[in-house]
């Protein structure tokens, strides 16, 4: 349980709550003096909201950290992710779309190059495009090894992921990078006893590996890191009572919503539109709604200010959809700041707006940016308090103590 | 580690940082309604630096406790004097500047009048003045014992301190101040086998101590308190990836910095001019530079208002020096509060002032002080923290997680 005392807390209310993720909302004026993107987007709706509600800042993992976008959502949902680790492997096959479950193996895998004696002449097989990896992981695919299944998809350019599915696998298995060129790939070593039988599947999937790809030129050797299993994080139902829903376009956050048991809804498009009615189909088989919008975040990290502005923009025009649903309890935050200044994830402090008109203590503040929640009622809060904040707006919890 | 999610994400970035500590900075209004020390003083510099920074307001220890400058200055530098336990022999050794080795033992030591019989007539030996009892201290410094180096410096009227250097000297000893009148001091006691034998030259040093003093009137006994040795705390390098340097006049501050491995750098001098000038002069060979101003605090614990209000304004004046050598974060705030209204440390939470022209989220505050920081952008965190702020706008750490 993240929050032990929570769950005994938990009633029969059953207001509806959604969190609306604008990944890396958090942004930087590009000069001095300036406006950041979100203080720049003309936002009507997010701004009524704002002056209505209340607003605050959240530190993602600890102060001066910068999230991957695993771990801030991790946050988010409850779980610190200093406290509940989630292997790479799984953040890996979670970020392409592949699941893990309790028992399966997931790796991430690189290619690399080996010369005629097998040592490692490049670690990264020339950093091979994406495009040109694809067949190669397709190749992949064909390897079958006895009394396990095995599902493969390629994460971008030269990295892979592998899950291994079957009976008495452990995931106590040292990285086969050697970190260095000039040595072959390690052997895959079990670090305990009970991880002999998966190391050795894995072996023998390395050895078929390198085989099948013999004749590549660059792509002719592979290394295996991060091996991990679903770390079995307690679900939204007992954590929080609450049957939860995913509407994400990305595999990536799908991932991380299923690894703590939300339900995760097929949807077509992939606009802002598109998730906000995906929402308001789905609105009475719910309690919860993480609605993630990606855009602002790659926006970001291209360094496209004005683009970053537009989508948040694109959100608020289209925000009314969810507005039209009354729930008890509406958040808007991101995962992180993506600073189109910085073209990458920061550690600053994190939007938040909290609206819930029937409970909300309303601030003086009347617009929702960064300067404005650095003001707001809520204070400068953990990202892992979102799910307490949610919970009580929406009524959801009762008395402690007498 | 002080942060064990540090070190792994340093990378090989080298913005240099200025941590400006003016000790006691924070301050109260004399009258209801008035201005704080820092509020009243002209600080153009510091404005400037506001209004394009980020401030924010630290808690020293926790809520409510008043912080000593040892404990207070652990904080700044990342080690939570509730975890990281400094023993008060070794807190005072550094405070005079005596260097505790890991080993050696440290103790502090109180002048006592004995009656004839040996009892302790009066536990500070009448509070006999600084003055009169320097020549007492320096006369404990001839005696000698066999196989050990022994160290001694005084502190303030009755108060030294011992720091005895060795082999197989261990500090589970008990104090010997029996904290009552009318019995004889209590003998120096191990409290485990271990250090029995640094208890045993202890008493001897105490045995000839006695003989050494017997003539004098008042200061003829001693007693011995805080038995500790080095804590051997992780240092910067390996906590933060950081060569550090301590620019301070006063052996105290350079006692603990000296603990978390910073580089004592020597200069004449002590006006906040030659404090900057060390650091312009020392700028390629370091990393991160603790300066530290002390009278602001010893105006505070006189009572003198106007006086550090003074001192807040020299410094102001000076901090071009340390401006033109264009750090990537520069941070000025205090340990901990030291209002003249109060004449001593206060629990007060205390302003900060974070400047990073390349990172910071500017805030909407354009001076600063007391109130200013109160609604700054930082928000109200613990002192703690302040390392990973700096490493942070240093750009010293990587993403953590995917």
């Amino acid at each position: 349980m993240p929050y032990e005392y929570i769950p005994p807390l938990l009633n029969k209310n059953n207001g509806k709550i959604i969190l609306l993720i604008l990944d890396g909302l958090g942004g930087l004026p590009m000069n001095l003096g300036g406006k950041t993107e979100l203080e720049t987007a003309h936002t009507p709706n997010m701004d009524k909201l704002a002056s209505e509600g209340c607003l605050g800042q959240t530190i993602p993992i600890r102060t001066g950290i910068t999230p991957g976008s695993g771990p801030a959502h991790l946050s988010l949902f409850g779980y610190d992710p200093l406290n509940y680790d989630v292997g790479r492997g799984v953040l890996s096959a979670s970020g392409v779309g592949l699941s893990v479950r309790p028992g399966d193996i997931a790796v991430r895998g690189n290619f690399c190059t080996l010369d005629t004696d097998g040592n490692i002449t490049d670690r990264r097989a020339g950093r091979i495009g994406h495009e040109e990896a694809k067949p190669i992981v397709e190749i992949l695919k064909s390897i079958k090894i006895s009394g396990v299944d095995i599902e493969i998809a390629q994460v971008k350019e030269y990295r892979f992921t592998i899950v291994m599915r079957g009976e008495g696998l452990s995931d106590k298995i040292a990285d086969t990078d050697p970190q260095k060129t000039g040595v072959p790939p390690l052997k895959v070593k079990a670090e305990n006893t009970k991880s002999e039988k998966a190391a050795a599947l894995f072996q023998e999937w390395v050895d078929k590996a390198r085989e099948i790809l013999k004749n590549e030129t660059q792509a002719n050797g592979v290394t295996l890191r991060g091996f991990a299993t679903n770390p079995e994080l307690p679900n939204y139902l007992n954590s929080y009572g609450l049957k939860a829903a995913c509407v994400a376009v990305y595999p990536m956050y799908r991932g991380v919503s299923h690894l703590v048991g939300m339900d995760i809804i097929q949807f077509d498009g992939e606009k802002p539109e598109d998730e906000f009615e995906t929402v308001a189909k789905h609105w009475h088989d719910y309690d919860f709604f993480f609605v993630h919008i990606k855009k602002t975040d790659s926006m970001g990290e291209d360094g496209n200010f004005d683009g970053k502005v537009k989508i948040i923009e694109d959100v608020d025009k289209a925000l009314p959809m969810l507005l039209d649903l009354d729930p008890a309890a509406l958040m808007i935050t991101g995962d992180h700041s993506t600073p189109a200044k910085m073209k990458a994830h920061s550690w600053h402090p994190v939007p938040f707006l909290l609206s819930s008109p029937e409970y909300v203590l309303t601030d003086s503040q009347l617009t929702f940016g960064e300067r404005a929640c650095a003001l707001g009622g809520l204070g400068t809060f953990s990202a892992t308090e979102t799910m307490s904040l949610a919970l009580a707006h929406a009524g959801r919890l009762s008395k402690y103590g007498a």
